[in-house]
């Protein structure tokens, strides 16, 4: 008799990641010295990041289960955000329990969330940046994050009230992080699975209080939000956000190319923005063209929203003798002579 | 002292779009023989279709007061679609209305609803004929249709729930039909606004019961599901849906764009598919391509899912000796010696 059907699907998401990453890892060049390049490489490392939540619980379990079976070794980290009383003690109970499954090295890393874009945006900060540590000090090939289809969907809904485009739309992706360090097996599986996988495994699971306190955008939309709109759209939505999600995702990463490739069309001898050229562009290509410019001229990123480039963009299809357009981070755009300036003033 | 701010708000919205029309009519060729090209053309005609809900009669007065002033003729439309008892006496109530407006002629078009689609997309199929049918009796220059930016919204909800990319994001265009013939000049106005105007210019109102049953999802969305997800998200959630709908639009557009253009280069001499070349494209273009070719093929256009895509998709990026791929429309798809085949069957 095989492992019950929700355990069956941990472990086979996990499994497909694991290959990915032993594809990777034989195929990369050898970071040695020639003298030592015929030794055989060291089993390659791989973390679970585990909050002790069902989710990461779960794919703590999977890992154990099996990275032995594909010569990997698995470890666990566990982050201390310091905003409950007893965290410390939670975070021991985590290490102990990612022991317990056969993890090592396991590490727990107490962080200082700090505000800066509120509060889950600050935890989320100082969570991937110890993970990033961790990764490090133990040359970790990857650190696997237990985000489901319903994180994934519920990151949609929050880009959908953003209203900034598709790359908002886009959600989490599979692989991310410098090198690719972060994976996210269960980007495709329910919340449900997982944990499920744990009551049948006998796992304890812990749930965060945070994830049902009113007072956190992701929750009340996790609570009341999400289940409102199954109830109006059917039970398919959750699918079909996290289905968005990916088509977003190629179809940000296209437009960003052609933007890319258009850029070096447009621009003159001297290296300025011809108007005319820009009018001639789709819009869809020709305001991420004018965002790149902008960000390329000193606007942070973060900062610079659509209706930012829509006023720069009214320069070139609305032209009616505009003034100077300010940018944030001191960045004017302004029209001269059929050509568009953009620049730190 | 002017007009109410909401009355102000509704009447700049229609005359936007009755400028536009007006520039367009004095652009376009003159479809009459010779002899007579130099005669005035006559003023053109603009119809409202008009349910007599706030939205539209909202629209139906601000076309009566704008369109004298720019030399257009207004006119009114109302469907009976015949689906509640009484609905011709609702029908006649509603031309009373118009009439009582100025707007000359007005129409009453008795429709039969089918069941193709479900109730909804068979009530709208219903509606949209006779309303062509209406403008082309009259020689109309537009129909304008009173959706606001609440009803976007949730045309943007229903889209993401289908899963299928962003064209099914992108909502209803401010500009659509054969020849541009619909307009919808409250796209960017919230509902509250026409309902706003109606009470303050003592418009009679009609409440269409059909918008409250819960038995159509645009009503379960209208009433529960857009309110929940603005409780949890906050109240620019509607801003932000129609935002998205229009950067969605133009992102589709872009990309259908280039999909057309690497259509033609992706094809060998004798017009097949080259696999190697389509290997080569992004993905959100090489799906573009496929979706076009399977459509030229036969598949009809609104039974081809993102599922039936992807799976011809693979034949190219996880090609393993795979069989041929059924498609709708008895379309086949296979890979034959490095060309990709899609045909009808």
């Amino acid at each position: 008799m095989g492992p019950h059907p929700a355990v069956a699907a941990i472990r086979l998401a996990v499994r497909r990641v694991l290959h990915d990453l032993l594809t990777e890892h034989h195929r990369a060049p050898a970071a040695v010295p020639h003298a030592l390049a015929h030794e055989p490489s060291p089993p390659p490392l791989v973390l679970v990041a585990c909050s002790g939540g069902a989710d990461s619980m779960a794919l703590a379990s999977a890992l154990a289960f099996e990275s032995p079976k594909l010569g990997i070794r698995a470890g666990g980290v566990t982050v201390d955000h310091g905003l409950q009383a007893g965290s410390d003690l939670r975070a021991a109970e985590v290490v102990q329990r990612l022991r317990e499954l056969g993890l090592d090295p396991v590490d727990s890393v107490a962080v200082t969330v700090g505000r800066a874009g509120g509060p889950e945006a600050a935890a989320r900060d100082a969570r991937y940046a110890a993970l990033d540590t961790a990764a490090e000090r133990h040359g970790a090939a990857a650190v696997l994050l237990g985000h489901t289809r319903d994180d994934q969907a519920e990151t949609v809904l929050l880009g959908l009230a953003r209203g900034s485009g598709i790359r908002s739309l886009s959600g989490m992706a599979a692989v991310s992080g410098a090198g690719g360090r972060y994976r996210r097996p269960f980007l495709e599986l329910d919340r449900q699975t997982a944990r499920k996988a744990c009551m049948v495994q006998s796992l304890p699971v812990w749930d965060d209080p945070h994830n049902a306190d009113p007072a956190y955008t992701r929750s009340r939309l996790r609570h009341e939000g999400l289940p409102a709109l199954e109830k109006a759209l059917g039970k398919g939505v959750v699918e079909a956000l996290a289905r968005t999600a990916q088509l977003s995702r190629d179809d940000a990463d296209a437009l960003d190319s052609w933007a890319a490739q258009a850029e070096t069309t447009v621009r003159d001898a001297a290296g300025q923005l011809e108007c005319a050229k820009l009018y001639a562009l789709p819009p869809a290509v020709r305001r991420r063209v004018l965002r790149r410019a902008a960000i390329a001229a000193g606007a942070p990123a973060g900062s610079l929203f659509a209706r930012h480039i829509e006023e720069v963009d009214r320069l070139i299809t609305g032209w009616r003798g505009q003034g100077a357009i300010n940018l944030p981070g001191k960045v004017v755009a302004q029209r001269q002579g059929g050509r568009l300036v953009i620049r730190q003033g």
